[in-house]
């Protein structure tokens, strides 16, 4: 970067025009966006859907692998996650920034540049936001506004026993690219001549630095007259979320290791880190997929979607949380998501 | 406090559910709230309103003479305060927080205490968020929804030339109370021994640490068949506001010194601290007050109403942005409103 404009030259007021100026709102429903005390959004009696998320620096990010530009993008793909995850349609963003000095208006550019992606491939209008000093650290808040038709949101309360538990996608991906740059980071930090060994690993990197939110499923699911007993994210690793279900639903589970989607990219990349990638499956966080169960007369509308895995069902309570190895061993299953209050 | 549970002990669900576990939703469109990805709101064809803010310790709030209840109560308010000034009812929170392991539970339960109290006041929802941890300081980011009868919301850049320009309650108590607040805090650092003077003084203190929003006025509003033809809330200092209303309008302005409201409280501190209370009221930020402009035809309407005050009337553009004196000389309002970027 060969510019560097202080943004204390554009002032708060001034640096949100900067930001939102060439930013046009694409949703009819968008009366008062940007530049007012609030937005004002009209439903057509469709509900609202709301949600939120904080990411702080040092605890949800590190800049020192993470583009600015991959972090405004995921910024937003991880709030719209949250709103498929409802089997509703997010349709409007808030975005707050705290910012140190130590960024620079060009800085920011990129990172609203994510940003604006995001919200043009999901179809979303950016309507409001705060944008603030910060003493040390950057911070991001995204709230994300969603609609969705009277009562078919989809909660994680009303799975039944014998229903399908089925996952999108791939597991344990964000988790093996973050141990690969926490280890190029480390070798770095050892010896900044060694230049980063990346080769070969877009996939686990791509997954961590630029998640994408399953609307597709979501769309799948409209096309197909599905509607999920039960549903949500995959942001803290699949035993962390299905346990939530099982907890919120009153229910237990049996979960099959045979039956858990692993990339190819993913198990050769957890070979050469000596990581079992069952174990990088189950616990890795940040995958961003949807996890759902179905009932099992629904079973024959997604066995044609190769995103889709059928990976166990539901059971009783007093039958626990059960995971069976591929071995043939039964472990109960354990949350190993990340407590970050314990970093 | 003689009790300390330390935060990693509950972990951030268990946190979660320590502090929503004695909140029961008021609203009746409240169908999904904390505890799911998102949250779900009814409508019943009215408009939906959205605002944001970001608040950090050590730019925004010093924990040193803010007592986390207050801070609680007035993170609320201010984002309230944003609604009402679209005049629109706020419905519906999202709170954010992140925190260090320098914040004890008991810390946090106090913090939510404010939060809570401020929810019942205004008949609010808390209805989602997201707990983390922070490396430092104590960042909060809270969201507010409101509805507004449709086309009823009032903007800020729709004045016209010849509105009277109004304002709520009074003005400069916030700036006052920080003033005498940061007074002590430097008196106290250099010599812990001498006891902060706060006699006296519980109208500025209360008005920086427990701001209200400014309800009343928009059910005055709505009583009396009153709709403002522009309106914000006064965040950064009435001067900065009124010129974003003459920019967004694309008008000028007199305002009149005389007419400025400051209480009693404030002149006495002003005249203690040797400041003029007319430039606290124009430049002090943090009144959370209302300033709107009305037709002359409304005139009549508000008289009656002690808590509102008409300080000026909207002018042409090329007649510029003016304030008359008590002593017959005439300014250019100049936004001195507070740069966080510069601090």
């Amino acid at each position: 970067m060969t510019e560097r404009t202080e943004i204390a030259s554009l002032g708060e007021f001034g640096l949100i025009d900067h930001l939102t100026k060439n930013f046009e709102t694409q949703q009819a429903s968008t009366i008062v966006s940007v530049g007012d005390d609030a937005a004002v959004i009209d439903h057509f009696g469709k509900q609202t859907v709301i949600t939120t998320d904080l990411l702080l620096e040092g605890v949800h990010f590190d800049l020192m692998y993470t583009p600015l530009k991959h972090l405004g993008y995921k910024s937003v793909v991880v709030n719209l996650s949250d709103v498929y995850a409802m089997n509703a349609t997010p349709t409007h963003i808030t975005m707050s920034i705290g910012i140190s000095n130590r960024f620079s208006v060009e800085a920011l550019n990129e990172f609203y540049e994510g940003v604006y992606a995001a919200c043009n491939k999901y179809n979303i209008d950016l309507i409001g936001g705060d944008t603030s000093a910060s003493q040390k650290g950057f911070v991001i808040s995204v709230t994300a506004i969603g609609e969705v038709t009277p009562n078919r949101f989809v909660k994680r309360s009303t799975a039944a026993k014998g229903d399908l538990i089925c996952v999108s996608g791939d597991l344990g991906g964000a988790f093996l690219g973050l141990t690969l740059l926490e280890r190029e980071k480390k070798i770095y930090l050892e010896n900044p001549q060694i230049q980063p060994d990346l080769e070969n690993e877009d996939y686990i990197v791509g997954r961590l630095l630029k998640p994408e939110a399953r609307r597709d499923i979501i769309d799948f699911f409209e096309k197909n007259n599905i509607v999920p007993t039960a549903m949500m994210d995959v942001s803290d690793g699949i035993s962390s979320e299905v346990l939530h279900l099982c907890k919120q639903s009153n229910l237990g589970c049996n979960l099959y290791e045979e039956k858990l989607p692993v990339a190819e990219a993913s198990k050769s990349a957890a070979f050469k880190f000596g990581l079992d990638p069952t174990v990088c499956a189950l616990n890795g966080g940040e995958d961003y997929e949807l996890i759902f169960t179905l009932k099992q007369d629904d079973y024959d509308k997604i066995t044609l979607n190769e995103e889709i895995s059928v990976i166990g069902y539901m059971t009783d309570l007093e039958e626990g949380c059960k995971f069976h190895t591929k071995g043939g061993n039964t472990f109960d299953i354990a949350a190993q998501g990340w407590n970050a209050f314990n970093a």
